[in-house]
C-alpha cells in the first residue's frame, strides 16, 4: 500500500511549530507493516487542491492532517469536498458533541463552531475525544466519478490527532490493508546506556541473523532496540538482546519508566516521596503523568535554594558548607529527609549543576549526584556527569534517579 | 522567490528522526522577507528525481537536504548531476579538507569517503565545518540545457546543516534575492480564552484589512495570533489585536509564560514559591526550565497526599474536612502556607481533580482551585473547570496559575 502524508498549516511553512505528525504516522503505521513513502507541507489554501491532484494517481491511503478546526484559515474539509465533488453535510451526532463538549465546559458557542459538524456525504466520523474537529474517513473513490485513494482528514494539534489514531483510524486500517507477509516486530526500552555502547554489546551477532531489520531510536536516557522481521529471526534477535542487555532492558513495551515505577510500587503497597534540586518538580511531574500516581506518590520537595534545602528537608548547614550543595552528602541527607519527613518507602533526591552558569574547575556544568533512601535498606548515591543543555539535562538526571530507585524493586 | 524544501532520508519516513529542517530554513529565510511555499520528504533513491521534475518548473530556489554522505545510501549528489545532466568532478580543496578532518581525528579513511569531493560541474562548494561532506550550490540553469532553479544541497545533520546555513547559505541568498516586496509579521500570545473565542473577538475588523494573511496556533491554555503581510496593513491589524484582547496578551514576542515571569520577577528582584498539588511538578518544572530561575524561585512543594498539605503547609485538617482537598479554602491555605514557609514575595498554589478517579456530583473531574498570596496583597483564588486528559489538564492548570501571577505583575 502506497501511503503519502500531506499536513497543511502555514504555521509549519513559516517554522513557528515542529511538524511531528510524520515521525508519529510513519512509526503507527509500520506496526501494521507499511511505510510512508512520501510526505508533503503545503499552506492552508489552493494548495491543499494542487497536492490531492498530485498524489491521488500514485497513493493508495493519504493522510491529510490539518485545517479542521473552527477558524477561517482552516479550509481542507472545504477544499476536500471540491476536489471529490461531494456535498458537505452537517452531521446530527458532531454537532451534538460539540454542543456537549463546550457547554459542559461553559465555553461560548460562536457560529463558527458549526462549521466543524460539516461532513463529506459518504464520509466516516473519527470522534475526537480532545477538541471539537472530528476527523473524517473517505474511502476509495467515495465518488465514484473522481478517482481517489482512501483518505484521511485527521486534525492538527498532535494531542487530537494521536488518540484519535489510535482509537479510530487503527482499526480502519486493518480493515483495508490485505493481511500482507506476516512480520513481526520487538522492541526493548534501554536505560542509562548510550546509543553506540548498546549497538557496541549487539554488534555483529544481531546483524548477522537474516531477514531482520535493526533499528535504534535514542531520547535523552533512552534507548529502544527494534527489530523487525520474519518472526523466527525476531525472536533469535530478542534472545541476543536479552542476555547481552540484561538489567539495562527496563521494559518490553511501549513503557515509560515512571509508569513501571508508580506500578511496581502501587502493587507492592509500596510509597514514595521525591527530593529535587536540579531536576526542579520535573522527577514529581513524571511520576504524577501516570494515572494512579495518587496512591504511592506522597509528596515532592523542589528544594532549589539551600535555605529551603534546611529548612524543608533537614539538610545540615554545615554540609553545605563543607561538600557544597552539589555533593555525595547533600544528596544522601536530601533523600533521607524526604524519607523521615513523609514516611514513606523510598525517597529520591537529585542535586547538580544545570548550567549554563554555576560550574566550577571541582564540579564542571554537567555534574550530580542522585541518591535513593529506603525503609531498611543502605541509602544509594550515583554519581553522573551531563554537560548538556539544561532541558536535556534535567531529562537525563531524572531518568538517572528513576532507574536507581528501579533497580532496587524486584 | 518561490522557495521549496525537499528533505531526503528514508530515517525520517520511518518516523526514527523528527525532521526539523523545515522549521529551521523557515526562520532563517522569513528574516530575508521569503517563505517557504512547500515542502516534502521522499526516500532516498529514485524518488528524489521525481521530486526534483515536479518542484523545479514551479520554484526558484530549492533546498534539498541530506544524501551527501559517504555511505551507499547517500546518492543526492549523482542523482543531482544526472538530472542537470552536468559531470561530477573532484574538488581537490574539498578532498584536501576532507583528509585533514580525518587525519586530526585519526579517522580511517575507506575508499568510498572521497565521493563527498565530487562536486557538479559549476557548483559552488558551501564548506561544512562539523562534518565531512560540504554543501553545494547551484545557481540557476547552471546547465543552459535543462530549466532549474536555484538548487541549494544540504547535508542532513542539522548540527552540520545549520552553521552552513548562516555562514555560506545565507551570504548567497542576499546575493539573489531582490530586495523585494518587503513582509512583515507580527505576533501575539494569549492566555486563558480558546482559539474560537479570540477569532470571534477579532473577527471581521481584522479579516477586513488588504493585504494580510491572518493565523492561528492553538497550544493547551495558549493560542498565537499571526499576522503577515505588507507593513501598513500589519501595524493596523495590530493595533485592532492590542484593542480587542489587551490583557489577554502576555506576549509580542516568542516567549514562553514561565519565562516572562522569570525575566519579570528577576527585574523586580521578587520571589517565588510554588505549592502544587493537581499539576503534581509541573509548575516547578516549567519555571526551572528558564535559565536564571535559581535567582527568582526559592522552593515547591507537591503536596499530593492530604497529610503532606497538613505537614508541609499547614493547611488545617479542619478546613479539608470541611471543605474537600479540591476547594477554595485549601488553595489558599496552601500559597499562605508556601508565602508564610519560605518567606519570598509571591506563591502560587494547584488544587484540582485530573482524574480519570476522585470526581463526585458536586466536584466533577476537572474541577480546580489556583491561588495566589503575595506579600502585602489580598490572597486570590480562581475557579476553573478543565475536564480532559490528565496531561493537558496539568497544562491548562499551570499556564493559569502562571496566568494569575502574570496579572498581578505590572
Amino acid at each position: 500500500m502506497r501511503i503519502v502524508v500531506i499536513n497543511t498549516g502555514t504555521e509549519l511553512l513559516l517554522g513557528d511549530v515542529i511538524n511531528t505528525h510524520l515521525a508519529f504516522i510513519a512509526r503507527e503505521v509500520f506496526e501494521l507493516g507499511l511505510r510512508v513513502e512520501e510526505q508533503r507541507t503545503v499552506p492552508d489554501g489552493r494548495a491543499i487542491a494542487d497536492a490531492l491532484g498530485e498524489v491521488f494517481p500514485r497513493a493508495e491511503i493519504v493522510f491529510l492532517t490539518g485545517g479542521l478546526g473552527p477558524t477561517s484559515d482552516d479550509i481542507t474539509r472545504d477544499v476536500v469536498a471540491e476536489f471529490l465533488k461531494v456535498e458537505l453535510s452537517e452531521h446530527a451526532e458532531v454537532r451534538e458533541a460539540i454542543s456537549n463538549r463546550l457547554t459542559l465546559r461553559r465555553i461560548p458557542m460562536p457560529a463558527s463552531i458549526w462549521r466543524q459538524a460539516q461532513v463529506p456525504v459518504g464520509g466516516e466520523v473519527l470522534p475526537n475525544e480532545n477538541g471539537t474537529a472530528p476527523g473524517i474517513y473517505l474511502p476509495t473513490n467515495v465518488n465514484p466519478l473522481v478517482a481517489s485513494p482512501h483518505l484521511f482528514l485527521l486534525p492538527g494539534p498532535p494531542r487530537e490527532l494521536q488518540p484519535m489514531f489510535h482509537d479510530s483510524v487503527r482499526p480502519i486500517l486493518r480493515r483495508i490493508v490485505p493481511a500482507a507477509d506476516k512480520i513481526l516486530m520487538r522492541k526493548f526500552r534501554i536505560v542509562g546506556m548510550g546509543e553506540s555502547v548498546v549497538e557496541e554489546k549487539l554488534g555483529s551477532e544481531v546483524l548477522a541473523i537474516p531477514d531482520l531489520e535493526l533499528g535504534y531510536c535514542a531520547r535523552p536516557g533512552e534507548v529502544d532496540v527494534r527489530v523487525v522481521g520474519a518472526p523466527a529471526s525476531v525472536e533469535k534477535a530478542a534472545r541476543v538482546i536479552e542476555a547481552k542487555l540484561s538489567e539495562a532492558i527496563f521494559s518490553r513495551q511501549d513503557e515509560q519508566l515512571a509508569e513501571l515505577i508508580v506500578k511496581t510500587l502501587s502493587a507492592r503497597c509500596e510509597t514514595l516521596a521525591i527530593a529535587e534540586s536540579c531536576t526542579g518538580g520535573l522527577l514529581a511531574h513524571k511520576i504524577t503523568n501516570v494515572p494512579g500516581a495518587s496512591a504511592v506518590f506522597r509528596g515532592g520537595f523542589v528544594t532549589y535554594s539551600n535555605e529551603e534545602k534546611i529548612r524543608a528537608l533537614d539538610v545540615s548547614r554545615a554540609a553545605i558548607e563543607k561538600f557544597g550543595a552539589v555533593s555525595d552528602a547533600v544528596a544522601i541527607a536530601m533523600a533521607q529527609g524526604a524519607l523521615a519527613h513523609t514516611g514513606v518507602t523510598h525517597a529520591i533526591a537529585t542535586t547538580g549543576i544545570a548550567g549554563p552558569g554555576g560550574g566550577t574547575k571541582e564540579k564542571p556544568v554537567g555534574t550530580v549526584f542522585v541518591a535513593l533512601a529506603s525503609e531498611g535498606h543502605p541509602t544509594l548515591c550515583r554519581k553522573v556527569f551531563f554537560p548538556t543543555d539544561r532541558e536535556t539535562f534535567k531529562e537525563l538526571v531524572a531518568q538517572q534517579a528513576l532507574d536507581l530507585l528501579r533497580r532496587r524493586l524486584p
